[in-house]
């Protein structure tokens, strides 16, 4: 406790999710009083024709 | 804002799963007073053997 | 099955979010083959603190 | 309804899965009033380098 | 790890939720063989006028 | 893009709050290439009686 969880459309790499999740760690525990071992932190990552932005697809809006 | 979360079995085709965001993107504009630019869904589509319903799963459903 | 979950800031009237979780309802039921029975939404409302966009919570943005 | 989301890291069997999603809808039953039939399970299953417990990736924890 | 959500219509009593939690831990610690201390569970209760099954919110349902 | 949902049991000060939002904020605008108005955070708080760590609710908890 707290649990995040991010929802994301795929196209980071490994080392970016990695420091996303890292400081998304650091900033529960620094806010919300929580020993680090408690901190979850969970991406959902979407692929780009299953989320949708204004109306848009993310696969749709890359290839513009 | 407003996020949906769609949570899904597998199975539809992307036509459908663009047509079912789309239609909700429409939905929040209508109903919830946002810009269309703001409003994001994402489906989770499950795999067959990761969702349940009735004490059933959705592989063993499309068995029957 | 689908289950929708929607994430809106506080502010919406009664008829407003009934309009949007029956209109979410209906595009389900026609773009994902889903029997109206099965389709369930909730909406989880935030008070104005507990939701930022772009840095700023929609405490702050709704006095601007 | 009830709708219950499993946020897991991925590693489990589908035997495992299965009887987990199982009891889990069980729970539901006997405790929340609920007819079996509108009990639905989805488990989200992260790969192991989109989890982080305790600012650890669950990839680097099963190398140690 | 794992941390499960579950999304109910209000109305259960204190009870019924502590009991409803403590099954799906137990049901969590015997199937996905986590130790008891990592899994959290969550229940997000809608107000009856937030949740909707098959086109009819949870308020008109109780009202039949 | 993206959305952050955090998963809290009650507590926290506004100040807290408002200052883990900002900083997740932060976090996703720096690791994973977003613009900050595109960046969504919602806080969903519990009530210490529906949130459970260990089989224990968090009311339990806060009493020993």
């Amino acid at each position: 406790m707290p649990e995040v969880i991010v929802y994301l459309a795929a196209g980071r790499t490994v080392e970016q999710k990695k420091g996303l999740m890292k400081d998304i760690t650091d900033a529960v525990v620094k806010n919300a009083n929580a020993p680090i071992d408690a901190v979850t932190v969970q991406i959902i990552e979407a692929p780009l024709i299953d989320k949708m932005k204004g109306g848009v697809t993310f696969e749709e809006r890359l290839k513009k």
